[in-house]
């Protein structure tokens, strides 16, 4: 295998012929991605058994072995979901209004793709289809840093990417794995900032926080998804036990699944019981503060490490609150920065919680399970940043470019 | 002095309040930070004074002396700039268009500030006032580290902003000034990656480096202005002429003024006499490449440490290439990402130029010059990023915030 060096100097040479290709051109390339994963799917299955086996023999987790299998569906899914991609809008189209300068300069802002995007994460062989179709589509080159457990697998379905990007006439190097088995690659990578313009870790906050902690590469950021539902004084009961059965059971194990729920005093005594009733029947285990002891039972007390914490399983911290603003102190103090929920008739109370929360989704009167690329209309996300810069919230298409100014002139100087 | 941790956390503790601002609130906390520098004039001249007397007794450079310089026109400049910031558009207006999906969510995109800005900067004080009322009008906290340098006059414009977020009911720790003479508190600054949510160094490369290099916050770059002037095959000489003279002598110590020439070789013979002639007569020194220097007199040879360097002064190199994409191969290889400029009336290879280089304003028949923050319209600047995260080029008052998503239902939930 190349050198490092060599790989991503490799990858970044790509750059200006990805600049000259049309939008139909990528469109045709991503399409052509799909269909080869179809056509050597029985390639890539072979090559993910041999990861499963060596995961089994490791004694690795149900959880991870489940992310790391692969089946004739789920190839299907991913072919698909680059099919998807390939009809989405142009993020590259230069439809930004121009400004008329008093000195006769116009001036625009137009996408540009960032360049050369590291991805790094674990045991999800499907993100090496996915982020390689995206950054494609925008412009960029890819290197894709995957999990170990996953390298036969991630190698087998770059190979049929590869395969595509070669028919389609683009180097292949645009797309560049790096397999990393011993974590040897992955500290020199982040020290790259002359070459690469962007690391995306996806994974456990231990992987994430180990990213942040070494790279001196811009880092975009998914920590957490600790989710609160506030159920305000002025909240309409029957709405709010729907977004909280749906924001805690639908999908526990997921980013944008309740954690907690907050419920105002004035109005704790008549949903608290509905509620527990309602969760316990679904087989969620309930951690309350002492107010929500006194008021429902077979709750278990709350301890202080419950606050801020995310389960991702059906367990639910639940904490009564004095008011609005206990409320909005809960979630500074504890919240994640993903997505927070009130559930009330109150315009102002509403119009506050919008305001005061600092958080990448807001929602008023709905479940905080939309919080999610495809419910938002973005077409396909290639991860949620729960940190400000440059992306907030569920990342499209459009957040894998830049905007670069340009000004058209008829000779004008300053002065 | 506090300890940073509690200096970070102080400043902090305000977000929630500014928050509750209005942009009527902001704006006049920002005019009376203008009125309060103009009332304690005197005491921020006292203060300069003895910077200035340490900054000469230490015999630092005429350059150094100048920037850490205040008078009276100069505080009533700072003054003035405040009062146009004031009067700018609240970077925080709801405006953004919404979204209806097919459930009948309604989604939008609204303004939320950053949180904690941290500003690195050196021996230029009016950075502190400056950046201070962008931060404060975006809604964000700021924490002020300038150099040692600059400490007495720092401290004296922070008591005059302070006095101002005092007697318009705010708490003055939402602008918090940090002094640190030793560089002591810098590296541990860098690491609270819970407390602040971006830096932004100004200064030398070599500041900026060293920031980019130790910190785990998100950091805004600026390295370098290595601007070229690419005068085309289809030139219009007179007007390129007027472009090179305006970027390279008009003021050769920005960061938007022109580096290096690179002219096309079917129109050098007949540019070059023309240019070397005029930026000889304005004492610009020119160092040529081969061809060039067979073209024409009183030029030095380049050496290979020309290309690409930021002179900052009356220097300019020059090279002549065979054609465009050599043209844009040099700019690859030798830019910084900041600003570069074409002179042609061949629309083509206008749009071969906007599109395939990458800088953060690419500019067609016009001086590098206007890639600044007045000129492009934002109003007011609080640095030029050439990294493409979050910001690229000139960076307004819409810079320092994010977007959320809000979420508005009618008890929707994912099914």
């Amino acid at each position: 295998m190349m050198a490092l060096d060599a790989r991503l100097r490799a990858a970044r040479a790509t750059l200006p012929a990805l600049l000259r290709l049309s939008a139909a051109q990528r469109d045709a390339s991503v399409r052509a991605m799909a269909a080869q994963l179809r056509a050597q799917c029985a390639a890539i299955l072979a090559a993910n058994a041999v990861d499963l086996a060596a995961a089994q023999a490791a004694q690795r987790t149900p959880a991870l072995l489940d992310r790391l299998r692969l089946d004739e569906a789920r190839i299907e899914a991913l072919a698909k979901a680059l099919e998807t991609i390939a009809t989405l809008p142009d993020p590259l189209r230069d439809d930004a209004p121009e400004r008329l300068r008093p000195n006769g300069l116009r001036v625009r802002q137009v996408p540009a793709p960032l360049g050369v995007i590291a991805m790094v994460y674990e045991a999800r062989p499907n993100v090496t289809a996915d982020a390689a179709a995206l950054c494609f589509k925008a412009g960029n080159a890819c290197v894709l840093r995957g999990g170990s457990e996953a390298r036969h697998s991630n190698a087998a379905i770059a190979a049929a990417l590869h395969a595509a990007l070669g028919e389609t006439g683009i180097d292949p190097a645009c797309v560049m794995v790096l397999d990393d088995p011993d974590r040897q690659l992955l500290g020199a990578l982040l020290q790259r900032d002359d070459l690469v313009d962007l690391i995306i870790p996806r994974g456990g906050e231990a992987l994430i926080r180990h990213v942040v902690a070494t790279s001196r590469i811009p880092v975009i950021r998914h920590y957490q998804g600790v989710c609160h539902l506030y159920v305000d004084r002025a909240a309409e009961l029957e709405r709010a036990l729907r977004l909280l059965i749906n924001g805690k059971t639908s999908r526990p194990g997921v980013c944008n699944a309740l954690e907690c729920l907050l419920v105002h005093a004035d109005i704790a005594p008549r949903f608290l019981p509905l509620a527990v009733a309602a969760l316990q029947e679904r087989g969620v285990e309930l951690r309350g503060c002492e107010r929500t002891l006194a008021l429902a039972d077979g709750i278990t007390a709350a301890s202080e490490s419950d606050w801020g914490r995310e389960f991702l399983d059906l367990i639910l911290a639940i904490r009564v609150v004095d008011d609005l603003d206990s409320a909005l102190e809960h979630i500074r103090r504890y919240g994640s920065n993903h997505t927070e929920v009130i559930d009330s008739a109150d315009a102002d109370a509403c119009a506050r919680f919008v305001r005061e929360v600092d958080a990448s989704a807001v929602v008023v009167n709905a479940s905080s399970r939309f919080n999610d690329g495809g419910e938002l209309g973005l077409g396909a996300e290639i991860g949620i940043a729960t940190s400000k810069l440059h992306a907030y919230g569920p990342m499209g298409l459009d957040a894998l470019t830049c905007r670069k100014w340009v000004l058209l002139g008829e000779g004008q100087v300053r002065t």
